[in-house]
Parts: C-alpha cells; structure tokens; sequence
C-alpha cells in the first residue's frame, strides 16, 4: 500500500513530520507519495482568512510551546519564525514540478529548515534558490518549472483533491480515501496502511 | 508528580481517554487529578456558540470517522450520538461533588458511556440517577450536593482555572502549568510528569 503525504510548507507541525516520515515509512515497508497542498483556499472555504493559530490566539500559545518541547524531543532545531504563516506557494509549486525527482525530500526537508529553523522567508525566490542549490539543482530551472502552466495547474489539482478527501489541516496522511491528521497519527496512518487498507 | 485530566462531559475524545487514563497512569506510578470543567464558556470567548465539529463540518465529519476508528482500536463500544454535544452540567456538578470520592472515576466513565455508547441525554437527571446507581450511590444525595452552592461554584473555579492554564479543549492534560491537549498526547503528558516537570 502507499501512504499519501499531504503537507503544506507554512505547516508548524508538518516540519516534524517532514523530518522523520521517510525514515518510519521505510522501517515499515510503505512506500510513500509526498502530496504538497495549499491550506489557504480549504481555510477560505470555512471562513478563515488567517491561519487558525493566529485567528485563535489561545490555540496559537499552547501550539508554539508545543512545538518547542516536540522539536526538542525530536531533536530538531527549532525557531518560532518572526512571520507565520509564510507563503509557501513558490516552494510548493517546485516541489509539484519535482514530485518524480529523487532529491524532493531533501528539498521539502530544506524548505521547512529555512522557514521553523532558520526563520527564512520561503516567499522569496532567492531563499529557494538557496535550497535547490543545496540539493544540487538548478535554481534558475526549476524556478522556471515552478512557474509553468502545467506545474501550477497540478498544485491546484493536489488542492482540489485535499479538499475532495476531506483534510482540513496539515500534516495529514491518506490511505486510499481514508485521511489521519497530525504528526501525532502517523504511526496510526502507517499500521492502517500495512493492514492494506482494511482497518 | 501528579497528572491533573481535564474533562468535559460533551467531548469525543475525552471517552477514549476516560477508559485508559487510569491503568495508563498506575502503570506510570503517576498520580491523577480528575479535572472537570465547562467547555461552553471557554469556546464563547473565541466566537463560538456550538462544538466546532459542528461550526466546522468538515472537521466534523474527519472526527466522527476517527472517533470510530480510535474506539475500535481500543475495543471501547461507540455510538454516534442522535445530539452532540450534550449539555454535560449536571454530570459536571455531581463529578466536582465528588472530587475525593473512591467511585468518581467510575462514574465519569459510566457518563461518557450513556453519552458515547449508549447514546442517552446526560442532561437528564434520570440518566445520571442511573449512572450514580450503577456505581452503588444513592442518587437523590448526589444530585442534591450537585446543586448546592458550593459545587456550583466549585465547577465555575474549575473552569476558570483551565482558562488560566491556556486550555482550549478537551482532554487535557497539566502537569504544573505545562499542558498537552488532545488524546493522543496522554503518553507525552505522563512522561513529562515522570520527568518531573523539567522536561
């Protein structure tokens, strides 16, 4: 079975998952699908026109010291960006041109480094470029590939698709068409993945 | 340490923390603190005049599948009820009645039980007579001390109280001022405590 990764990069609790999914999906023998979405349109469709963490400031608190401690016991460093959410557009659009390529992962892991742990803004292209380049690509090419028709045309798709599924934050994780949200359930969205699907 | 459990009668997620938290914590040698508390009061302050599974019916519709999920998992029975929330005061009096009594964490779970499994309206003063009942308590004694003044406004300090510590939904979990929401996070908050709250 295939675990399908739904992720968006101005995501607090997807840079946790980022970091480990590869490594727990190939403990477990599922093969995995990274899914980049955009949260901004589903948010829109509830009335939201700012992340919830923002529009709830008493969630917002208990989230930012959350991902302290889970950072912490993850071991991954761990900065509360100056500006949240940022807009992950540009870097969700190269990861669409480059969901065959192999470095992908590393470029995900990068885009969310330079955003919860370096506090970059990944809006700006040369904060990409820096990341391409730090997977050994092209900056110049896979910005143009970013900006392609067709490229932009599957991220919408993915968002189409999210929204279709029925997610509704980030990270979330699907099995077929059955959907587990947060970092807390991947282990869960893993074991139903190796049942085959069947629960 | 001690592990203080915030509760609300209406909340999903609580029934499924209800039939662990206590062999989860014994096992922990960690000491609890059962915690109950309004969430009507706290979710009027952020805007809202219902649950937000029912505000939000996509997240509605994502935690009705999981809750069936989740329950399944644990081997715990589940109905979807005909009414949610359900108006949980008086179950929430006659907890905070009986704070130090030896049956308080039986009866709390027989109350998630009539509201989750059997789908009766906890709201009812016959429901919580039975309930009292079945934990071998008069029920005219315990839902008289549920209306004294005192209870009341033992009730409304508990509420207040999770207010002060930032929380915003149920379960959770404190240890000191230090606290984790959600279900999922009992083992993160049992460890916290066995760490002494130093993290």
């Amino acid at each position: 079975m295939t675990l399908d990764f739904w992720f968006e990069f101005a995501s607090t609790y997807s840079y946790l998952t980022v970091a480990r999914i590869e490594a727990v999906a190939r403990a477990a023998e599922v093969s995995l699908r990274w899914r980049p979405f955009l949260l901004g349109p589903i948010f829109r469709e509830q009335g939201w026109d700012d992340s919830p963490f923002n529009l709830y400031p008493v969630k917002g608190r208990y989230m930012w010291r959350d991902m302290e401690r889970l950072a912490d016991g993850y071991g991954l460093p761990f900065t509360r960006p100056t500006t949240f959410p940022r807009n992950g557009l540009l870097a969700a659009r190269v990861a669409c041109a480059a969901l065959q390529e192999s470095w992908l992962p590393e470029f995900v892991r990068g885009i969310y480094h330079a955003n919860f742990a370096e506090d970059r803004d990944i809006s700006e292209p040369d904060v990409v470029a820096r990341v391409l380049e730090g997977v050994s690509q092209a900056p110049q090419e896979w910005l143009e590939r970013a900006g392609a028709a067709a490229t932009k045309a599957r991220l919408r798709e993915h968002t189409q698709e999210a929204t279709r599924l029925g997610i509704f934050g980030a990270p979330s994780f699907a099995v077929g068409e059955e959907i587990f949200w947060g970092n807390d359930r991947l282990g869960d969205a893993i074991a139903w993945c190796r049942l085959g699907g069947a629960g």
